[in-house]
C-alpha cells in the first residue's frame, strides 16, 4: 500500500526531526555543564531517544526503535557535534528551538501513545507511556548532570504531552476511524498548550503555594 | 479453583496496598522538595512501582505488572493527590505510615522473590530480585530528587527485605509445600526486623567505623 | 566441540575477572562516600554488572547474563566485602587496579559488541552497545552517589571502549574468519589507548576550550 508506505516515511522523518530537536537540547546542556565532546554526544542521544527507549523496553519491543538502525544514533551525533561547535550561536536560535521542542513533544507523545495502544495496553497506561515517550529523554538528560528533572517542578510540559496523548486515546476508545486525524489533533493540542503556557508563564501548583490559600491546619 | 481465585484477589489487594504506602512516601518527598503537583505524582508512582517494574523488565515479563492495567497507576495517583492536599496532616500519621511501609516492604520482597522463582531463576538471584522489588522504588525516588538513596547508607531496610526473601527461597529449595506459609513467614520476618531496627536504631557498619576497631594499617 | 567449550570457559572466566575489577572500583567509591556495607555491595554489583545488564535488556536477552546464575552476584559481593575490609590497602594497589580496569574495559567492550552483532543489530549500534557494556556500570555507579558520571567529562575512557568495539565491528563487516583474533585485537587496542591516555594525561576537548581557539562569535 503506497499510502501506508508514504505515511511511514513521513512518520519516520518526523520522528528523526523530533529526535534532532531533543538532541540539541541535550547537547546544549552538556556544553553548559562543560562535559567533553563525548559527554555532549551522550546527553544528546539520551535526550533524543531515552523516552522512546524506555517505552519500548516497557512494551517488550526490543531492540528499541532507536537501536533498530543507524539512523537515530547518527542524527543524534550530528546534532551533538553541530551544537558543540556552534553553541554560542544557539542563543539566537532560542525561539525556533522552543518551537521545535514543542512540536517534538507533541509528536513523541502522540506516536508513543499510538504504539502503546497497538501493543494492546490499557488506554490510561497508553496515555502515560505516550507522555513518557515525550518527557523521558529530558528527565534522564537532567539526571545525568545531577539536576532534579525540570519537568518535575516547572511549567506545563508534561501536562501538554498528556493532553496530546489523551486525544489519541479518546479516538481509540471511541473507535474513531484511522489514526491520522486524531494523531494530528493530539500533536497540535500538545503544541498549543506548550506554547501558550510558555507565553503566559503558566505553571502547576506546588503544595506550599496551595497551603497559603488554606486555613491553618494546626 | 475458588481458593486460588480468592488468594489471587487477596494478593492483588495486598500489592495495591503496598503500592499505596510506598506512593505516599514518594509523594511526601515530592512535597518536601517543592515539586509541582505533576512531580509529586511522578515520585508517588515511581516509589510505589519502580521496584516491581525493574524486576519484571529483568525477568522479561513485559509489560510489567504495574502497567498491565489501570489499577497501579490510579492507586498511585490517588495517593499522590491526597498527600499533596493533606501533607501537613501526614506528620501525625508518621507511626502508621512507618508500620504500613514495613508491611509493604515485606510483601513486595516476598512476592517479588516468588515471581522470580516462578520464572526459573537461581535461588540467590531470586532473593536479590525480591529485595530489589522492595527497595527499587525508593532508590529511584531518591535519585529523582538528587539524593543518594537512603537505603545505601541507613538502617536495616534492605537487610529486612533480604531476610524475608531468604525465607521464601529456603521454602523453595527445601521443596516445602505450597507457598502461602513461607510467604507469610517471610513477610512477617521482614516486618519484624524492620520494626525492631527502627525501635533500637540499628544500622549497618560503614568502613570507617570498622577501621577504628582495627589495628593501624600503615 | 571441546575447543568451543574451553573458549567458553575462558570467556566466562574473563568476564568474571572483568566484573571483579569493576566491582572493586564500585566498592571503593562506596567506601569513599561512607555508604554502609550494604551500600558498598550495591555499588560493587552495579559497577560490575549494570553495563552488561543494560545491553541485555536492550537486546531483549532476559534475564540478563549477570542474573542467569549465582556467579556474577557472588563475585561482586566477594569483591565488595574484601574492599570494604581492606580498603586502606587498596591505595597501594592503585596501579594494578588501573591495569585491570583497562583490561576489563577492553574485554567488556569487545564481548558486548560481539553479543550485539550476534543478535543481528546494525554494526554502528553494535559498537555503541559494546561501549555501553564497558562504561554503563561506571555511569550508574556515579549516579548512585550523586556524581556526574566521570566518563562524561574526563579522559579517553569511552573512546578507548569505542575503538575496541570498532575493531570487532570491522572484522564483522569485512566478514573476517571467526571472532577470536578480532576480539583480541579490539581488546588490546582498547587497553592500549586507555593506558597511553592515562600516562600522557590525554583528554577530550570541551566546548569552552575549543572556543578560545576560535574567532569571537559576537
Amino acid at each position: 500500500m503506497p499510502e501506508n508506505l508514504s505515511m511511514g516515511a513521513v512518520s519516520q522523518t518526523q520522528k528523526l526531526a523530533g529526535t534532532t530537536v531533543f538532541a540539541i537540547s541535550g547537547a546544549a546542556i552538556g556544553v553548559k555543564y562543560r562535559l567533553d565532546v563525548f559527554g555532549v554526544c551522550v546527553l544528546a542521544f539520551v535526550a533524543g531517544n531515552a523516552g522512546g527507549m524506555l517505552r519500548d523496553v516497557m512494551l517488550g519491543a526490543t531492540p528499541p526503535a532507536a537501536l533498530s538502525g543507524w539512523q537515530h544514533i547518527t542524527v543524534s551525533l550530528v546534532a551533538a557535534l553541530l551544537t558543540f561547535l556552534w553553541h554560542p550561536r544557539l542563543e539566537r536560535l532560542r525561539t525556533p528551538i522552543l518551537l521545535f521542542d514543542a512540536a517534538g513533544l507533541g509528536l513523541f507523545a502522540v506516536s508513543g501513545t499510538e504504539k502503546a495502544l497497538a501493543f494492546g495496553l490499557d488506554p490510561l497506561v497508553a496515555a502515560i507511556l505516550g507522555m513518557v515517550t515525550g518527557i523521558g529523554g529530558g528527565m534522564l538528560r537532567d539526571l545525568l548532570v545531577n539536576e532534579i528533572p525540570t519537568v518535575l517542578h516547572g511549567a506545563l510540559y508534561a501536562v501538554a504531552a498528556l493532553a496530546g496523548a489523551a486525544v489519541v486515546v479518546a479516538g481509540h476508545v471511541l473507535d474513531l476511524p484511522p489514526t491520522v486525524p486524531t494523531m494530528i489533533g493530539g500533536a497540535v493540542l500538545c503544541f498549543s498548550i506548550r506554547l501558550v503556557s510558555i507565553r503566559r508563564g503558566w505553571s502547576l501548583p506546588t503544595a506550599d503555594r496551595i497551603e497559603r490559600h488554606l486555613p491553618k491546619q494546626r
